[in-house]
């Protein structure tokens, strides 16, 4: 029987999930919750309920694992906590400083309820994070580096929307080439923010707006741009819809050390994300870890986990002997 | 109280697991264990007996896990079975084909004494066989790419050494730089043995030998050349000296594939290893799953395992609140 997934929130991770979805021959999709008019969004897969977020707890019995795909800054929070009781759950919440708070509030829910959830699933937290772990523990002389990008970072595109005059914006944060080629040369470099990332702005302005004080203000604004170099286009909203809606992304993580008696040699591991659609991606690493989620609730198993207590297996639909046989 | 670890057999791998021991504080090097006469082997490590295999089991009480450092063809399919029963053990066993087979043996043995086993640790099969899970699970409509090199191979130089008029050789394996391009690029390409690597003997011959003749038998031998482009360079033994006594390696394992609802959008995941001493890095993966090994055996778990079932807080002596406050 296939791994019945809830999907909450249909924004462009809640579309991602979806069509993770249709990918994994072991899992169907059971319903999508929103807290918009259900009657309102129109989803890709044939068949499937969408239904109020009100209605969650009368589909206890139909889901297996729970994917919520709201926002980190205040829906996960709540969601996570709230529905990791009544379901396995997976999120991708990423605010890094609140990770070690969102987990004990998610752990002891979910304990409550005998069920699995997962956090901070992803790429970054998530497949970078695993990246960092494994070349901490293989390395332990050595030092981690992470880009990322290029990319579109939303948090960015969304400062900028807020500056007066501004109708839109889509920010590229960009890995400064030399910076990327003096670590992968393993001569550990010191960098600074600035030398490690530059920020490219497209923005459509008002009617009338003033285009130098926009600028100025987004190269100025503090924790966003103020600490990087930071070049402003303004372009059409034609221009922003034929060039701009997509949302690539992607990164690398780096970790050089050295080895041997002397420490005489260096040795560099990369991992390195090039993405088309960054919601696509990152809805397809929630998907596999909700397969873990079952899968370790299945066995008896309750409480908080994060990307680093799940075995890879447990990420495959495959069976140990095939993996072994096939992959090892 | 440190985790104290036993080498069995002190060539390259051996070398490479004593220097990786030295950089983690968690551990210390018990006894090096060796078949040859113990007081013709001049170990790194100050104040460690170095013993003759016979003793082994004497040091039950004092080693946590035995690292087995022999090779795959003839020294582990004997050598990790007969331990995993005294010790948790943890081996590099590299023989694809015979994995299934190797594991059987090691896990009964390892459940009857109550041990846990760690198989075909290093990086292929080891951290690539993780990659390619991981690409696996997370692109499911993808293809597969690994390249190894540049490196030496140990196997192919030994195949060289073994032709009639050859003194020393050193083989390495090349991707082929065009191959590699062409993956990158998310396009998919069928490759052949010979498009993806090529392959550069560096031989030493014996005086009045028969360099043409060397040069084809090289060329034409079956399984190990004759499905690549190969090429000759007749050095002398000064030079194989100056130049080559190093053992670097490395390699990539490339997961590219499609999401969306039209298979529109395309990802590509890289894992990139270039190492200065392959025997130093495989020691080092080697010795965090060593880590693991311990740990897993303290929690009252038996039998073998292989790097896909074990969860990478494992390997790291970190704490799981650190490692979500500062690697998530």
């Amino acid at each position: 029987m296939a791994i019945r997934i809830g999907i909450l929130g249909y924004g462009n991770l809640g579309r991602g999930v979806e069509s993770a979805v249709l990918q994994n021959k072991d899992m169907e999709l059971s319903a999508v919750f929103t807290r918009r008019n259900p009657e309102s969004l129109h989803i890709k897969t044939k068949g499937v309920q969408v239904l109020h977020t009100d209605k969650i707890s009368s589909m206890k019995d139909q889901i297996d694992v729970l994917i919520l795909c709201g926002g980190s800054a205040t829906d996960l929070p709540e969601q996570t906590p709230a529905y990791a009781e009544m379901f396995n759950v997976v999120d991708s919440f990423d605010t890094h400083a609140k990770i070690p708070e969102h987990f004990a509030n998610v752990d002891s829910s979910a304990k409550k309820g005998n069920k699995v959830s997962i956090i901070s699933c992803g790429w970054d937290p998530g497949m970078f994070s695993i990246n960092r772990l494994y070349g901490n523990c293989i390395l332990p002389e050595g030092k981690d580096y992470t880009f990322w990008g290029k990319g579109v970072s939303q948090g960015h595109s969304d400062a900028v929307r807020r500056i007066q005059g501004v109708a839109d914006c889509r920010q590229y944060t960009i890995p400064v080439p030399e910076a990327v080629d003096t670590v992968r040369s393993g001569s550990n470099p010191e960098l600074t923010t600035r030398q490690k990332h530059t920020r490219e702005c497209f923005v459509v302005a008002k009617k009338d707006a003033d285009l130098n004080q926009i600028e100025q203000e987004i190269k100025t604004m503090p924790n966003y741009f103020s600490d990087y170099d930071t070049t402003v286009h303004f372009i059409s909203e034609e221009e922003m819809k034929r060039d701009h809606s997509g949302l690539p992304h992607g990164g690398c993580v780096i970790r050089t050390g050295v080895t041997g008696i002397e420490k005489e040699h260096k040795h560099i591991i990369e991992y390195n994300l090039s993405l088309d659609s960054n919601p696509e991606f990152t809805g397809s690493v929630i998907c596999a870890y909700a397969r873990a989620a079952y899968r370790l609730n299945q066995e008896g198993q309750a409480g908080c986990r994060t990307v680093f207590d799940i075995a890879p297996a447990y990420l495959s639909s495959k069976s140990p002997e095939e993996l072994r046989a096939h992959l090892l």
